[in-house]
């Protein structure tokens, strides 16, 4: 709990399934913070739990968590015809969580400072329940005065903050990494057990002997159960996908790298949400598989 | 330790990295154990580090471990010109370790019921060192009295024994679906962690931060520190991936099941084999992407 030393007035943009937790655990935290979303009736709930209801004190705010979909909506909601950014005070810091390619970081950080607003490129992983908790995992690079402006809304937010330098762009590089790696592994898992099936193993074997086997994954543990139990209620959903790797792969093309199995899971995830399926939690890319090969997975009729 | 009513006469066909360690394990665990292999150094090596010297007893052995390559080599030893199974007695078991096909599980079984010999579908899961060990996983299928003729034998090999069913073929289908993962993971790390060096990711960094993280699985963790640090000393080699993910598109093929990340994942290893790195650890995948992207990996000039 911040004391009156640590706590600070903490503008949040994005009360989304990740922002709005996050919001929670810096008011349980002892900040004081101001929601802001395109959906005013999460700026309403926020505010009956918890959250400051005055008008944002743009000028006096200490730090801005923008907990937005990508980066052009980061950019809209810090320099577009109403952003943050020019209102706020020399000294300030942005926490900027959204995965963004490393150089939308690098130009972010570039433009803040020429408003003396520090800038934390820090991006976010453990999803809506540990953002709830004040339990995520932030993979944050920038200036030494970022961080420690920041540091009472991190202790706030993070179980484990990684320090990545002291450049923004690497914590953004690094969650790219990370999201390649989720991203394929959902789909593998989803091939797996599709597989699985059409050789005999049932789903919940499936779960009960790999999950034990070399051939685990935390995303395998993580999503094969509501394959095996049929329920899709989104805690990360489909559309996450095509987005997030599609900016990896835009990079890695940048880059001259050929990332193949980046590309397979990419497209599964793309035809997964052609099928109607982008609302659902993300292991509805099983059903992607199960309609290619004739299966009926559990769940459904 | 096997007492007076559990030690079992055995043949341990095939004394590889894996057959190897197995055999070396039965010896401790009480059993008397003769060891073959097309290898006479590896034979004699056996035989001075606990093995039984004398000419093997076919006719009173009482159970026989195959750890060879793949089907074809596991049908050789069983049934070739100079064939175990004939010369067993009545209710010996055979144990089959090897990555095979489902079907072909089932084949062997029923061709060893004919000569009144028991068949497991056992294959392995755990590497050399843990073969070693007699701390294995192993995925077995078979009628009860293939498991009870066992028994003893598993208790010596292994750690965890997962029983798939009374039916041969099952522990091949379910070790089929960990190979698929295995090997995906493997070259999704390898293509992770070299997409992150141009974004300006160190391996060690990589390795540090990912592995931590949602993006982590098995593979990754045991995988990256080879090269993390440019060992690529072959615990399990490149050569295994083309031959287990072909054994799994093949049946996945048959079934009408396709499996693009496998099929991509299968793609890194031929073109790791074709580089003249078939010998080298599994995780010299990574040199792959490392020369089409024009990389410097770790330990390399």
């Amino acid at each position: 709990m911040a004391d009156s030393n640590t706590a600070r007035k903490i503008l949040a943009i994005g009360l989304g399934s990740m922002g709005y937790g996050m919001a929670r655990s810096a008011v349980r935290g002892g900040h004081m913070v101001w929601g802001q979303d395109v959906n005013a009736a999460q700026v309403s709930r926020f505010a009956e739990e918890g959250g400051a209801t005055e008008p944002v004190p743009h000028g006096d705010l200490e730090a801005v968590v923008v907990t937005v979909l990508n980066a052009a909506q980061t950019e809209e909601v810090l320099f577009g015809p109403d952003g943050v950014v020019p209102r706020m005070r020399a000294g300030a810091a942005v926490m900027s969580c959204a995965t963004v390619p490393p150089d939308f970081a690098r130009a972010m950080a570039t433009r803040c400072g020429e408003h003396d607003v520090l800038y934390l490129d820090a991006p976010i992983s453990g999803g809506a329940a540990k953002a709830a908790e004040g339990r995520l995992s932030i993979m944050a690079s920038g200036e030494p005065a970022a961080f420690s402006a920041l540091r009472p809304v991190l202790d706030s937010l993070a179980e484990t903050v990684f320090e990545l330098g002291d450049a923004a762009g690497t914590g953004s590089a690094m969650k790219a990494v990370n999201q390649l790696l989720a991203g394929v592994h959902i789909a593998a898992m989803a091939e797996a057990l599709t597989f699985g099936i059409t050789q005999g193993v049932a789903p919940q074997d499936f779960l009960d002997v790999i999950s034990k086997c070399a051939g685990t994954s935390w995303m395998l543990e993580n999503r094969a159960p509501h394959v095996v139990t049929g329920d899709y209620t989104p805690l990360s959903s489909v559309n996450i996908w095509p987005k997030d790797l599609g900016i990896v792969l835009d990079i890695a093309r940048a880059s001259n790298f050929g990332a193949p199995l980046t590309a397979a899971a990419l497209q599964q995830f793309v035809a997964a949400a052609g099928m109607g399926l982008g609302q659902e939690d993300d292991a509805a890319v099983a059903k992607v598989y199960a309609r290619n090969a004739g299966l009926r997975l559990p769940g459904e009729d």
